[in-house]
């Protein structure tokens, strides 16, 4: 007997990616999916890569509430400032939430407003929500309620940062993060951006140094840090469906090589499955991680000054659906790797 | 305890879609890769998404004969003229063989021979070998202990073609395959047809009614019609990785509607769990199979004298090393799907 | 001292094409460029590409009608059923119209109408509509006063398909179009179909056996054959952004060889300087044509029997705007490449 | 009448994109094309997509030393270390050459047997070498006989760059630049990292601060600057096949508002044909560029201490084969957008 879980927000493309990995859960016995989109279809039928491994039928967006009294916990993979109006119906029925959206990320209302221009639903669950980046900050996932999922580009570039951050070895206002993303991170719907002959054999930077995820960025780099921590950071569109890859450049603080930096991001994650750091001259590609919920670094230091960390995640599984589920297990106790044990495709 | 693989032919693409697929099968135990590249490397080390999932290193190539001592069964991922010299060191052991080469396809020497202009490596073999495409021919699997698995390009025609051929629908001179790949099916070996910038953006036909896969669909069509089948063949290569949609022809032997012949398909394939059969207005899509051991056909009639059947399957799992996974679940008396009930990837 | 012409609907992918064209032709003195989105905003803000190459700015919608005195001609670049009506103001000024819709395409109103399921908005102007395809119905073009631009679709099946049906060499019943074509075909209007991650590393079927356009190629075909033809037309969608290439398949009506069947296709097209028909073993690739008017032939036969013709062209250039610019120097007395003679890029 | 050229290495990706551009050329008469593979073949034998553009047969490579009887300039597009030997063939025969390989960039024999690691061919040339970017370094250009043309990203980078370093704006030790480059900048030789399914739904960093370019560009960022500039470089590969697109990092020597550095760049460049600085909130994309000589700058301000710079090139023109012709007018005293002058593709 598993666990039953909600899934509110389940036609998107994360929806979609946390469907098919809980479908594969050992520990989870049912599946909820509720969608403003396709009520009452078949999930076969608007995604039908699932049929023969999924049967369960859309509900209504009106029913989300009711998932406290069918789960045991419900994910919300919702655009922000939605679903936190919806989690507090969830959260206060004693269900744990876990919610992919950017609401409860940062625990600090002032940014959350000032970046997202949007009040926010429920700002006194502020302080209940977890931070659910494990490899960063496990110890407080397991006895929360709710989880607040990282951002894509907050995992890649907190991963690639933390070893850094947490042992002092950079200058903290000397952080550049340039991130190039695959196109199914701005989501599943319709934009001239993503129109495919618009984004198909082209690159473009886009939200140069005003993009969101910096507020998050910034936050908990701070945090690591234990000081304020400046830093630039430039995402980037580039033509493929899946995977970030983020290039990670910061000043030493004291002269180190690369084999020296090399081996405390190997000590830092020690243990780790979902990280690996690469050896010399290996350098990680978004290729390595299709489909699955890990981390590859890379790491090399300039003229003895300039460390650069290359970090590469696929968007929708540790940077959402998957480490999603990463905290799910935490929370629940299950085998951390439970669901996410599958390798990826290649090529 | 479960069974012991071989792999001879890893590091190609079917090479190591067989390990990524065998590493996560329940009934296997033991897999050892031999390669004729990178022999002592860590197999994680020429595919790294494989980290943390598989850790075995490769054998040299001269190692594969031992390998009848070793396991309960040995896959060939090799060129066809290759394995057939190889098969016997296994086979004459007592050991059963799965080859993914063309070598043991047709039991008939002369059409191998004409179509290939190479001496085959073990004639007196073609009588054992049994043509391991489940749906069609599945009864004669079980017992056989050499499989030839099937190509790409004729699983997929196949699999479109023969509720229409069992049942005497088309005549059997109009068959039409219009197919049209992804790159992956030409391989890992380099080729300036391959090149990234050569078929980026770019669409053509090749081999136009001279594909050797055309050999091996006539044959069968022929066997499954109870006569002659002509038929042309035309594949295409188009600018993705992994896929191949069919397009399949032919003109009704007498008139039928669309529904009917829907209905025909879906009693045709009824119980198949790979197998499905899509609705009206709703056709295949490879991307629905991306990763998959599935096989989506659609059907429609124009003019109640045209039957149109698209098909699509994964050209590396279906099409090659999930297929031959499929046939060992079959050898071993395992549930047939077996270490293929993982969703795919979409997007 | 040129010509002054204007375009309707220029922020589309054709609008934008005829501009890219147009703005280098010899003979063009003025462009005028009206859409319905971006009114008063110079080209190159919407276009960048298109920088430093042309000064305009949008006109408004409701300026249409004036080009009729200001211009020599006036191309119309918008969706069926809105040109028509729109058609009439310039025409019956007396000046030169050359819509790329589908309206004037089939002159027979009960054709428009069952297929395109709108009422036309000016029926009494079929009669002086000339369907601009100059390969295959040049003498009629230059005294034209309004020139129906065909699809993309039916330009490269109809080049394909003429020197088998004006010479009478196949059964006019048994004929195939498969066709796969990039996405920027569909225009740039957003939808889920054309959205990347869904389009991308994909290939499907649409409006299997009933496409718009298999009714304009039946009518031309038909035409060509001096009888009816029937035909069955498959188009496909795949991952690149320009070119159709259509694989074209018919039975002979008596047996002929790959060679002859070549010849009578270099001698039909003999002096057509955008037409290229390959050698043995060549096999049109769409990269090839990437930018250009041109369109390639490959042919070959299979068993004595059936015919098989590969054309390639870029549907937006040689299937649009190419083509139209292309009319306009017919009817202008221009050379015939004017405006056209740019090499195409490659890779 | 014009000129006549010469192309050593005429069949790789920048041999072919001299010869698309070269036979529009106005001022061009005849083109002679070298090539170690395909000696006797027509070039549209090589490249159809110049079928009907260029009539001209592939000379053998042991023709080069004649060009210098025949041609009026010599073009050559070889890998380095081969052409330092040919070129005085042609040289000290008192005819102009352009060369496209990295051996006269940089004028300083020791940095490039570093960094190449090749005995120079050549060294007594080096003096005579002008480094070929017109826009930084245009009046040294006419009077040259012998134009080292710029490495693809040095192009895009020192463009970037050469406001910020002529006006001493920025730290000249805190230089980042980001490059992601388009797979034709490998070339047509084979590679597993350019085979399509490797580098297709995929990006890597390569050659992580130890990229050959980065010498070229540190040296001229340095004689810019007018003092030693450090500068840290990775290149990316992504999944596209024309462009670069450099994302470029400084901080300010002194406090700027982003307005005011647009200001500055639009100065920097004014008159300059080929290059736009973008609008604020504008960034530019590759695919404005693609097929084009054009580069785009777009520019902004962190914190008032970090400037971004965003360009883009196509790296087979204004990175190689359009900037040799922009250098091949002024050698000529043609106008300098001879031939350059046509938009490019888009979408």
């Amino acid at each position: 007997m598993g666990i039953k879980v909600g899934i509110v927000g389940a036609t998107g493309y994360v929806g979609e990616e946390l469907i098919r990995i809980l479908c594969q859960h050992p520990e989870v016995e049912e599946i909820f999916a509720v969608s403003r989109d396709f009520p009452g279809t078949p999930i076969d039928r608007v995604f039908p890569h699932l049929r023969g491994y999924v049967h369960l039928e859309i509900l209504d967006f009106e029913a989300a509430p009711t998932l406290a009294e069918k789960t045991d916990v419900v994910f919300f993979a919702l655009p922000h400032g939605i679903s936190s109006s919806l989690v507090p119906k969830i959260f206060n029925k004693g269900k744990k939430v876990i919610d992919l959206a950017a609401d409860f990320r940062v625990p600090d209302l002032a940014i959350y407003e000032k970046w997202y221009q949007v009040p926010h639903g429920a700002p006194d669950l502020l302080p209940e929500a977890v931070y659910g980046l494990p490899e960063l900050f496990r110890s407080s996932i397991p006895a929360a309620r709710l989880i607040a999922n990282p951002g894509c580009y907050p995992t890649g570039a907190l991963l690639a940062l933390a070893p850094l951050l947490k042992h002092g070895l950079i200058r903290p206002d000397s952080v550049i993060i340039d991130s190039k993303s695959g196109v199914s991170g701005a989501g599943r719907s319709l934009n001239l951006g993503t129109h495919y002959p618009e984004c198909n054999e082209n690159v473009r930077a886009y939200s140069v140094a005003a993009h969101r995820h910096m507020s998050e960025i910034s936050y908990y780099a701070s945090r690591l840090a234990g000081r304020e921590v400046g830093l630039t950071f430039v995402p980037h569109l580039i033509p493929m469906t899946r995977g970030i890859l983020s290039t990670v450049y910061a000043e030493l603080a004291r002269p180190l090589d690369a084999a020296s930096v090399r081996q405390i991001f190997k000590e830092f994650y020690e243990g780790e499955v979902f990280i690996h750091i690469t050896e010399e001259g290996e350098w990680p590609q978004t290729k390595w991680v299709q489909g699955t919920n890990q981390c590859f670094l890379g790491v090399t230091v300039s003229n003895k000054k300039q460390v650069i960390v290359v970090s590469v995640i696929d968007n929708l599984v540790k940077g959402a659906a998957g480490q999603a589920v990463q905290n799910m297990n935490l929370l629940f106790g299950f085998p951390e790797t439970a669901g996410l044990a599958t390798p990826g495709l290649y090529p």
